[in-house]
């Protein structure tokens, strides 16, 4: 049973979630996430890449990224942020685009919209790290674990640990 | 030419507004918007009633009513707050649930989800009120407009003024 704090809610038939304790401390991690610079090094598993990021981070402020194929295909991405407790908590929608106006519909039975949810503990120099995927029904939480949630969420951490253990992720 | 604080923008391509100044305090104004017992009784253009409020006043906390026609049909409406600046600005939207949740996916060509925003601001004993609906796209308003935004947002504005100055919406 996992318990979030008010007013968020974990509903397993709904979400999903990737729980781990990394051995970084939680400042870099948040850095890596809210830094354009340092967010386009980790946030798309290799070989395909994040070419663009732009943050404006204070809610309804806008989190935008590009990530592009091997094959130079591009997928834009457009959402703005919720709440912002720097080094505890992250969290943002696509539902809704820069200044919490909501974002155009998607077809029915496509992949919808989601809401991130990244919380950091210290745990001595680690971080007890969680990073939550809301969505609205639990035919979007079936699309978006047969698309990879698990794998995925977890590479791109496993990524950002490797650049912040090899210092390049700067300070 | 409508400028909104940032991360705001009104857009008139995409959203409505309407704009007037109001001889009451803004302190009640912003207590008929908050307090379930008092929105009850002017949120909705009589004959329909509002028959049920829920208010949990934090972002991402519940904003839940549901409005009945003169023949008793049930229109529930469930979103949450955004933003909340006491007696100065409400935000709230039902593209998202409780718990900032997406809300599930409406078919195309319906009229789909909006972010209202109310402004309030001091004017001697008077208050400038504002209220904006922001919508994803030019269809969206259109519809909005047509379903009469403009007559209802100002009617039940109007009641909401006169239960205040009849003291009826208490303090």
């Amino acid at each position: 049973m996992i318990k979030l704090e008010h007013p968020y809610s974990f509903d397993p038939i709904l979400d999903l979630i990737i729980e781990r304790t990394v051995d970084v401390p939680k400042e870099l991690v948040w850095k890596a996430w809210t830094t354009p610079s340092q967010l386009v090094q980790w946030f798309c598993p290799l070989p395909w890449k994040t070419i663009h990021c732009e943050i404006d981070l204070i809610p309804g402020g806008k989190f935008h990224t590009i990530m592009a194929s091997p094959e130079g295909e591009q997928f834009p991405n457009t959402g703005c942020y919720l709440e912002i407790i720097p080094q505890k908590r992250l969290v943002w929608t696509d539902a809704l685009s820069p200044g919490f106006r909501p974002s155009v519909s998607k077809p029915m039975n496509s992949f919808t919209y989601l809401t991130a949810i990244i919380e950091l503990e210290s745990v001595g120099n680690s971080t007890k790290y969680r990073a939550i995927a809301l969505h609205s029904d639990e035919e979007n939480r079936k699309r978006h674990e047969e698309m990879g949630f698990d794998v995925g969420w977890n590479t791109v951490l496993d990524q950002m640990v490797a650049l912040i253990k090899e210092g390049k992720l700067g300070n």
